[in-house]
């Protein structure tokens, strides 16, 4: 199976953590049942989860809001992206077309011409992760002055132990 | 800094492929600003990037989804998550505290009691990732017929080579 970037990291971090909280979660998860399917249950049993992350992927963002536009091929797209990897692209690409978003048309001419588009459920997809990269443009400000205050009282929090 | 899991993966992906692309990608990227923006500037220029990885990532996700019910203190909220290490947890919360998307708020009391709750900024990020999440959720039923039949079709190609 073709997994993307994200996906693999996140496999990796369950790993790490599978052994911490654990079926004590499940009680405690019962008031919010979007979480409790996607957070107690594991992998196996919640693929959800594993379709927001493909979904929300750092090339799979990008893959999502450029083919909203139109069509593409491969090196088309991969010079859209910038600076992803034609292996990461690969299975990026093949991560989103498995779960029904992307479509690969292999036209049989010569030279060989693959062209990648979003199906009406990709289309879905993307237009809602459009939003929230638009949102975060938009609010970009906010965050920055968030940043900025934070680190200012940690700066002061610091000094005033390093004095005390 | 705190960074999220999935924002650390990500420098280590972007690391890995920072000598592909390139500039070459500015000008091919140029019918997509919001794109353009996010791939080709580099992530010192392009900040909006990283604020969609804190929100979108594994366990960003689930604590604003979970805090848009209600404020939480930290034990409950790990309880509530699940499968999430001490750790990971305290540095999602920092990383969104810090983005001003999380307040923390530690009251004077003995014992010691902390509350997690969402900014008014936190609320409309989260607001945007529940809907995705429960997208995922409604269509599920598509991605899994698309993955049934994108596994058949490999199948039978691969059947196909093997026997020519």
């Amino acid at each position: 199976m073709a997994v993307s970037d994200s996906a693999v990291s996140a496999s990796t971090a369950t790993g790490g953590a599978v052994a911490t909280g654990g079926s004590r979660g499940a009680a405690a998860a019962g008031s919010s049942s979007l979480t409790a399917k996607w957070s107690v249950e594991g992998e196996a049993m919640c693929p959800y989860r594993l379709v927001l992350e493909h979904v929300t992927s750092r090339w799979g963002v990008l893959v999502l809001i450029v083919l909203l536009e139109r069509p593409y091929r491969f090196s088309e797209l991969r010079r859209a992206i910038g600076r992803v990897s034609e292996k990461m692209l690969t299975q990026t690409l093949q991560t989103l077309e498995r779960d029904g978003l992307v479509n690969r048309d292999a036209k049989p001419v010569i030279p060989p011409r693959v062209d990648y588009s979003l199906t009406d459920l990709g289309r879905e997809a993307a237009d809602q992760v459009k939003t929230l990269a638009s949102w975060t443009e938009q609010r970009m400000d906010a965050v920055l002055e968030a940043r900025q205050a934070y680190d200012e009282l940690r700066a002061r929090q610091a000094n005033g132990e390093a004095r005390a």
